[in-house]
């Protein structure tokens, strides 16, 4: 029997998008996952890689599904996408709700430590750990999906996400690529507000779950990165200063690092207008690392 | 001086998306329309065709410009999209905004007779005559815009008025296609209610607005139509009998007529999930007949 229970099952570029919800020890709450089957998976016993998509503030599952486009791009590869939800919802924790960038809609992808928050925003164990394990055992959807080959991506927060969960588990997911990332979290005020909210005043502690820190010492896969990064030079969050993917490049550079590509993209925004438009080129990325 | 108010300007797949607002004289109200400038616009002094796309019931022009996906494909071949609004807004006239199938995002793309709605709703004249007028005499788009080479499309209710108009301004659409179009609105639910509120209850007048009535006496370009139609065939609005597309189909072949084309596109529902799918067809379709 399936963990998930499918809400609808949408026809869409000859595969099928999935809209679930399952029980989530890490959160103890229900969470929302699309997932979308390419037409490869459902016409051949053959499993298809997996493209994990992290989305940024305030979305949900929803919002990266229907304005993304990944998945036009993954029919044509025969890869799966799934899009996993922000942060738990429905736990009411005080000052759960009260800013868009913190709390319900913004779980940064760290596991909480502070209360109230240690109670259910545990999102990297969710996505990290229960949620691939959920899907790649799951009676109706792990025949579908090789666990083996799995990338990872994501967008602003997101962006943050896939480059911290990308650098912390090594060999785990074969390419990272964001938008528009928060790539230096320590040294932004979205970062800190979550980070002091979630993780607590030790900066020391921030810097395990700021990519720019983790990039000084990664040495999984050879020592190669396979890291693209997009950013719109008209993003307004790009020109505050949340994001500073020049923190990053100078971070990898100094490390003597190879394999993370930076692309600043003239006049572009940090909407899904953006993302939808190099959505095809992330989803190269990912299927050449993963053999497709 | 353009007529346009631009609210935003977003660079999207090479091009640009346009927000714009306008005052209407056939509405007496603000009108809110997209419009997706290719990169081959911006790039060149030579003008672009055009294609229109009509949205369903209940949306906006934001809709379809965030899910239909159109702008990507009309992006690789030089088209420019407008996307109108579904109606006038703010008339605040008694019983607009009663039921989410008529009145407000509901307009069925007609000049209404019957009052209260004669005041305002005169959509068929905004959509047909006074939009492509504005636009390509202004002053900032109207460079870009080639008023000889433009196509109209539409979806579920929008496929109505793309139907219609096709077939009410020979040669003004150099070809017209449509998702799950209302394709007899005399015989269906959302069309009687429809035509009943806006045109009284006289049905030898609904026909002047029904596709498969209008297509009997088609006797444009040379009586070859240039109509290509999507319905999926796990659309729950079309198993219901609101969309009717083989009434249409049926017109089509009684009256001798040829080039229209009815596709039932299998386990497809209602959604922008099906719109997007099948987008890039659309374009293809119009790009052909627009000599592009």
């Amino acid at each position: 029997m399936s963990s998930f229970t499918t809400n609808a099952r949408i026809a869409s570029f000859g595969g099928r998008i999935y809209k679930l919800t399952h029980q989530s020890t890490s959160t103890g709450t229900p969470m929302a996952v699309n997932v979308f089957l390419p037409p490869q998976a459902l016409s051949s016993s053959q499993k298809v890689p997996v493209l994990f998509f992290l989305s940024g503030l305030t979305c949900t599952p929803e919002n990266c599904t229907d304005k993304g486009f990944f998945h036009a791009a993954a029919s044509r590869r025969g890869m799966a996408v799934v899009w996993p939800d922000t942060s738990p919802r429905g736990l009411n924790l005080p000052g759960e709700k009260d800013s868009w960038d913190f709390g319900e809609g913004a779980s940064f992808y760290v596991d909480a430590v502070r209360e109230p928050f240690a109670k259910g925003y545990k999102m990297e164990s969710y996505v990290a750990k229960e949620l691939p394990a959920t899907l790649f055992g799951d009676a109706e959807f792990g025949k579908y999906l090789d666990k083996e080959r799995v990338s990872i991506a994501g967008h602003s927060m997101g962006g943050h996400g896939a480059l911290t969960l990308y650098l912390k588990y090594p060999g785990m997911f074969k390419s990272c690529s964001a938008f528009s990332p928060i790539s230096n979290p320590s040294q932004c005020p979205w970062g800190e507000k979550a980070f002091r909210g979630y993780l607590g005043e030790d900066k020391e502690e921030w810097k395990k779950h700021d990519a720019t820190e983790l990039v000084k010492g990664f040495k999984g896969e050879g020592g190669d990165l396979k890291i693209l990064i997009d950013v719109g030079t008209g993003d307004n969050f790009y020109k505050q200063g949340q994001l500073l993917p020049e923190n990053f490049e100078k971070a990898v550079k100094d490390a003597g690092l190879k394999g993370a590509e930076v692309r600043y993209q003239e006049d572009y925004d940090h909407s899904y207008y953006f993302i939808s438009t190099f959505a095809e080129d992330h989803v190269k990325h990912a299927a050449k690392h993963l053999g497709v």
